[in-house]
């Protein structure tokens, strides 16, 4: 069997290199040595924090569901009706338009949402594009499907908006969409309306479908409040994909949705909406005793569970943001205002035996337990992503070895010592 | 946007139409004026019926997973050590071998394990052997991937076996793996150890991969005990691919699991473990919650609820058995002995306005309001799959109601009486 499977390359299979694969390489680098605790900021679970517990209405919504034994039976492709319509109901209060549960789809979560709509749209020939910084399970579905990706900037200088000229560019006849992701993984920035009307008038005189990755909706702390990019789906059709993962805090739940903004009617007569539910009936579904405890959990969760969540993620931001604006190495283009993640650049002159980011993150593991992760892995080289969604002392503690750090590392004093050096060799000429 | 769309041929696609299509065919066709209640004996769904409500033990472990809030979190993609290694040593029960946690690959669910393998090995060229009847998720993610599917038959005069001969002619040197299924869906047989040898060496000499399904594994109430086919991965390499859905009636937990069979490390070594690792980075995980509460139920289950319900399969096993062997039309060629489902053939030209399966099932459904998977959705023209996994009264009833249908149907009464007639004029010629 070996000589006929060998045939098929399984051996020289390659994969994009997602943020799962890279804290893999992380962890590896970690000096067992080190008594401190490791500190994770290389990527997005605030579930095991005290501060980022999520609400009892959850718990007690699951505990429901799993005591009535009405959720132990297959779920529909699409998802359970009750499930379907309280999603719909949730996100229509941000919308001028009101969705039905035929517009929402639910998924094991928001990773599978990708997967299910990059599935659906990859046919040959086609091109898809995503932000660059962005996150990398996109890449890595579209490059399973075959689906051409090419890559739009978000822009530091202007807050990481959408380099709309860029998209234009890039854009041809084979597009088939682009996606955009608000409130912003891994920028921590959050679209105003004026931005968003631009984004969507492109996408419109593009004849490109607009995918909108609102994972983080609602986790705003800054001026910008969050809009859906859906409230202009009658400029343009809109797939939003959302999930309960960060705004309940229960990734490990794996229930995230797709829902259609399209007022007038393009993505049902374009034949996507079939399309969609088609790929349901053939892939993964989220658990339906979870899909059970969606409505109550949408019904009951309080105003103050979620203001919680936001407060403590500003204090997280404000200190990121202070600390990194006092290493000279680093550098924060923009404060973080929404979501749970901001970039870091990194100046790799103004660092002795650190090359670049990738560098930059395996010797920060090795030598100070934490874990970061660099941009590189995101399409943006010499910059980091920093989460800051763990418990905020955890956060000080490691801005404070992220320091501790690039202080060591620093070539500043040496340069200064070789500048003083020179002139003091020069006085004496 | 519509026009630009229109290129992309999203209107006409076409897909394999699986179970849940046609059972949504059926509910179509239901007659609202029935006020007796809708029997669905189309589908295996057990979870609703009080015989078939899982242990307290499954809820309990379910229970202190949530209460311990350890369980929010992304799961690593390969699923939770913990989990792995218990699924791991459970199966090991069953083997001559040991299987470890790295063995055995966590999924939403046997289908959802159903689209990893075949994501994995589909490649261009490359086809793949089902049993006919089968289980048409195969059919439809092979079709999505492009995978090219071959059918070899199921033998109903030798219990179901699998026509080896059948196997040896259809494989060629791009045949990449065959699927068994055992105990059988939908054909509710138990291969026996000297048949599994058969298949395993068959295997083995074509150089395939063995895919064993096992979703129904232990759910046996004849002679033929259940034997994992991996008994057998000294001989070839087997996949197994199972799940608790069946066997501890929570389907709607979505949790099943990819184990490997492969003390020779021949799947280690053509590189299709890791390419199955790769996969699941990028597709959708079953819920943490629910990975969580894996060893508990493993550890707790006791035989006496497995026992329970194949001692209730069993007797409505006999019940099918007798009943369908009474109605002329129908026969049933082999009495089940394990799984959830059996096979009927029907004979249309005892049957007036009965054209085929799909008009039975259609119709059937239309005046008896109970419905019934026609075979043609299988591979299998003019034959029925029956799920007998309902309430043993509920199944009585629909039996009846069966009967009635045929017994309207039927044309025998007419054909006696046109012979009488024929006599009785010859009598008097």
């Amino acid at each position: 069997m070996e000589q006929k499977m060998a045939q098929w390359g399984f051996n020289s299979e390659k994969r994009t290199m997602t943020i799962r694969d890279f804290l893999e390489i992380l962890k590896g680098n970690l000096n067992k040595n080190d008594e401190r605790a490791v500190i994770p900021l290389g990527h997005g679970d605030p579930s095991p924090y005290p501060s980022f517990k999520t609400t009892p209405v959850a718990e007690e919504a699951l505990l429901n569901a799993l005591r009535s034994s009405h959720f132990n039976g297959y779920p529909p492709s699409a998802g359970l009706s009750a499930a379907r319509s309280s999603v719909a109901e949730h996100l229509s209060k941000d919308l001028p338009h009101k969705l039905s549960e035929d517009d929402v789809f639910l998924t094991a979560g928001a990773n599978h949402a990708i997967e299910v709509v990059l599935s659906v749209l990859a046919r040959p020939g086609a091109n898809i594009l995503f932000p660059r910084p962005g996150y990398p399970v996109y890449e890595a579905r579209a490059a399973f499907s075959n689906l051409e990706v090419r890559h739009f900037n978000l822009l530091p200088e202007r807050g990481w908006e959408v380099d709309l000229d860029g998209v234009e560019a890039l854009a041809d006849d084979k597009t088939i969409a682009m996606v955009v992701v608000n409130p912003g993984n891994p920028c921590g920035n959050v679209f105003t309306f004026k931005h968003m009307q631009k984004i969507a008038e492109t996408a419109q005189r593009l004849g490109i479908l607009l995918i909108s990755d609102e994972v983080y909706n609602h986790i705003v702390f800054g001026s910008n409040k969050f809009l859906p990019m859906g409230i202009l789906g009658s400029v343009t059709p809109v797939l939003t994909l959302g999930s309960m993962s960060k705004r309940w805090l229960i990734p490990g739940w794996r229930l995230g949705w797709i829902a259609a903004s399209d007022p007038n009617g393009v993505l049902k007569k374009s034949g996507i909406i079939d399309s969609i539910e088609n790929y349901l009936c053939i892939t993964a579904d989220p658990a339906t005793l979870i899909q059970g405890a969606v409505p109550e959990i949408l019904e009951k969760s309080t105003d103050a569970f979620f203001s919680r969540t936001n407060d403590t993620l500003r204090e997280s931001a404000d200190a990121c943001y202070t600390t990194i604006s006092e290493i000279p190495s680093l550098s924060c283009p923009h404060k973080p205002e929404g979501a749970m993640a901001t970039m870091i650049e990194v100046n790799p002159l103004l660092l002795e035996d650190v090359k670049d980011d990738v560098d930059f993150a395996v010797k920060l593991a090795r030598e100070e337990s934490v874990m970061i992760m660099p941009g590189s892995i995101l399409g943006l080289k010499n910059w980091l992503r920093l989460s800051f969604s763990v418990e905020p002392a955890t956060l000080r503690d490691g801005l404070e070895r992220i320091r501790a750090f690039c202080s060591r590392h620093s070539n500043t004093f040496k340069d200064e010592a070789r500048i003083e050096k020179i002139c003091f060799i020069k006085s004496y000429a």
